[in-house]
């Protein structure tokens, strides 16, 4: 394969004060590095755009460090090496890394993850076999631990980790409840991954529409958004319901995020539970495993925004903060 | 021991709207009623006073059934058998139970406890060796779980409650933080309890003075108050947190108690789990054993405000329910 000599990436230019705006970003043109011993070089065919990024962007203490200012914005891909001096990877594997909002990347090999695309299509390793697909297995199996039977709410429903909750609940026997932004979400929720409900929120009628969409209450929750989404579904738990606490996009702007009312965690006695996936690597291989047989059985469904080159990575992430993107968010670069 | 033929008795006459008063309650004077086989006769010493009372007179849904109208408060008691149909039970025995705001009360003996009070007064099993004992117990050891040498922050730090989980954590090893309302209270909680610090929420200063005293950082936090108590104390919390909610009495006289910022949730990777002592049983035996001998060798050290006679019990309950007990809130019948 023929090696460019420059590429292009996307650089963090300033922080936001409030919602994420294009001028946040900026795009550069950079020379490809030549490697030293150990490294190989890859070029990136999917970007994923994940809302934690957005945490990434502040200065402010977040689960992670911030990102830096005028570093390649950060964020999982995946590509083909195109040049190799490491040993174990050569010229045309397939590999998973952080490479970045960058066409390519070079690595020592130590962070990235080998992918066997044989049944499993290249941009589903950032989706449901990636890190979305492990949150919704790690917060459905090690925290909600919801049994056959009973009444799960998944936020977010027809997202990248939404969707793979609900789905994997589907499996166990629940009754499987989602809430999604808007008739086509919802409709695509029931219609193709089965769930047994789904709540438009942006209907005006949130409250009573999970009422009646879970007659026997709640007993787990897996929570994506928060703010009125998470507190109608706090007001319907039966005891003991858990609370898999993954994401909080309704306020990543910056605003306070409140719980209504605190007193249902008490009356209920809920136990709720913030997690970052990446914190669990030792549930990686096994999670990814089913998650990679039950893809390519079709057992789980899954559905991608694609972005069209680098360019449109930043108006993409801004979507995708707002709700507009439909299923995992990706941006294909070549 | 002679048997009154009357005895008197506290009822919920109506159920508060907002805070309580003393006209939902009502005293009345009723006949001792004769046992039959199997029941014994108990003359109540001391009545217990506790939050969680708020809750049963609201008909609103709570952790346990709502107090019927116009039937004797719900409390638990400890006394001595002054009659006896039952063969486990002889007259002159001390007896712990539930039977309620009352100078006496029948039982088939089935939920009692028989007590030895050869070193440990007959108070105290309502108080450090009885349910406010065990729901500390349970809170730290079960959901807490702090190891030596990490911060615990606890509120309601002089009460039945947050004394007895302040004095196991520093057997443990912990920095010990309380929260209290004013100088006296605080200085008790330090000067006698022996925790690390105290801070004072009324002298108007609370966030700073919680972070002066938790220059680590917050790993585990018991709470019995809620509202800007625990909001201050999530926004000092270290990654992997726990927080063991007990009681929210800020809130109890019916107003949504919000948490302020959810995110904190997520980004420190925080579990907060509500409980009810009275669930776990199963840990009653160890816990009420490992109480006694510490209580027993003056290991943990305990304060009782005590009203006198049951006609004071209303007021007393209203002054728990404000902060105006210290220590332990009994009334004495006999």
């Amino acid at each position: 394969m023929s090696i460019p000599e420059t590429y292009q990436r996307i650089v963090l230019a300033e922080r936001p004060r409030g919602p994420v705006k294009p001028e946040n970003f900026r795009l550069e043109t950079v020379p490809v590095p030549s490697l030293a011993a150990g490294e190989l070089l890859i070029r990136n065919h999917y970007l994923s755009l994940d809302p934690y990024m957005r945490g990434r962007m502040s200065a402010a203490k977040s689960y992670a460090n911030s990102q830096q200012l005028d570093d390649t914005m950060i964020g999982g891909t995946v590509g083909q090496v195109i040049a190799s001096r490491n040993d174990f990877y050569q010229v045309g594997d397939y590999v998973n890394g952080m490479l970045g909002w960058a066409e390519m990347g070079v690595s020592d090999g130590l962070l990235l993850r080998k992918l066997d695309t044989t049944r499993i299509p290249l941009s589903a390793f950032l989706g449901v076999v990636g890190m979305p697909g492990m949150a919704a297995w790690y917060g459905f199996n090690q925290i909600m631990e919801a049994a056959a039977g009973e009444t799960v709410v998944v936020s977010a429903a027809s997202g990248a980790v939404g969707s793979v909750v609900g789905q994997l609940a589907r499996l166990r026997g629940c009754r499987v409840v989602g809430i999604a932004g808007g008739p086509e979400k919802c409709g695509y929720v029931v219609d193709e991954l089965g769930f047994d409900a789904c709540v438009d929120y942006k209907a005006g009628n949130l409250e009573a529409d999970l009422a009646a969409a879970t007659p026997d209450g709640v007993d787990a929750i897996f929570e994506n958004v928060g703010g009125a989404c998470l507190d109608v579904a706090l007001a319907r738990t039966n005891a003991f319901a858990r609370i898999a606490l993954c994401g909080l996009i309704a306020g990543y702007n910056g605003a306070d995020m409140p719980i209504k009312n605190a007193r249902v965690l008490l009356i209920n006695r809920l136990t709720v539970r913030g997690f970052i996936v990446t914190e669990h690597m030792e549930f990686w291989q096994q999670g990814l495993q089913e998650l990679a047989v039950l893809v390519a059985n079709r057992q789980i469904k899954y559905r991608e925004s694609v972005a069209d080159g680098l360019a449109a990575a930043p108006e993409a992430f801004m979507g995708l903060l707002q709700g507009r993107n439909f299923g995992k968010q990706l941006v294909k670069l070549i």
